[in-house]
């Protein structure tokens, strides 16, 4: 019954040592109206150890995210774009992460919806290049929550989630 | 017993749209030898559609690299080192199919060996900028083939599973 009357998307803020996730849900009555009623369900973090190999380390975020999916059974997922930047090791493992996301997103029947950071923060704090902590207030104040979400990926997460709420 | 005597090597040159992989054997008892008995035992791709969408094909990936592991159990996995050069979107791709390479390498209990493609090519050819044909030519002639290894992708497998062999 919850299925049927409730929306719940799960947002992705991959990588290989930390993945932050968030899960907020709508009423699908609310669907169509401009203020909708967001509620938090959870969010937290999928750590990996820095010594493990790497195989190991993408088959642990895999095994975890899986949990996350069975228990939570979402409908939507999105997860933030990979960008190519400065970087190009970090854009390498965040690419393997995300390569196992992804497959255990097509395992739940998900075809994840993809969001650029700089768009999600724009959206969500008027600002793309907004701070954590400002990211993490603004989550906060449009769930309703009485402390801010830690760690910030997991901010992040119930972010993306929130953006594609306030988008359909 | 095969597993005591015989060094199984698996080759792999990852690609969402196409991920080559190749195995060889060599007997244990040369393995010290400067020349090594290097036994083809098989090669081939796995293809995904394009069409289809992104964590289907890397679901797809993992599914049929996992047959292959499941069914030759090779005690070694050599794979080919990203490189981030000309075009950054098909590293992100390729980044991605990395991903569920490693982790079906992880369940399979390997922790693969990764060579950068100009190393292998300059090993095998005596040319980092050897060209697909010579370098089939060349996999064809080491382990006297009678035809080359086709499709190219494929080819570059077995080239990484041999340097291994010739390496160790």
């Amino acid at each position: 019954m919850k299925k049927k009357e409730e929306m719940i998307v799960l947002g992705i803020d991959p990588g290989t040592a930390t993945t932050g996730w968030g899960l907020i849900q709508c009423s699908k009555a609310t669907m169509q109206q401009s203020h909708k009623a967001l509620r938090y369900i959870a969010h937290g973090v999928i750590k990996t150890p820095v010594g493990m190999i790497m195989g190991e380390r993408l088959l642990m975020l895999h095994t975890e995210l899986t949990k996350v999916l069975v228990k939570y059974k979402p409908q939507v997922m999105v997860i933030e774009q990979l960008f190519f930047g400065r970087n190009v090791k970090t854009g390498m493992t965040v690419g393997q992460a995300r390569g196992v996301i992804l497959m255990a997103a097509a395992q739940a029947h998900l075809e994840p919806f993809e969001y650029q950071g700089l768009w999600v923060k724009k959206k969500l704090c008027g600002d793309g290049y907004a701070d954590k902590k400002k990211i993490q207030e603004t989550v906060r104040k449009i769930l309703k929550l009485r402390l801010v979400p830690k760690p910030d990926d997991a901010a992040d997460a119930l972010g993306l989630a929130i953006c594609y709420l306030q988008n359909v």
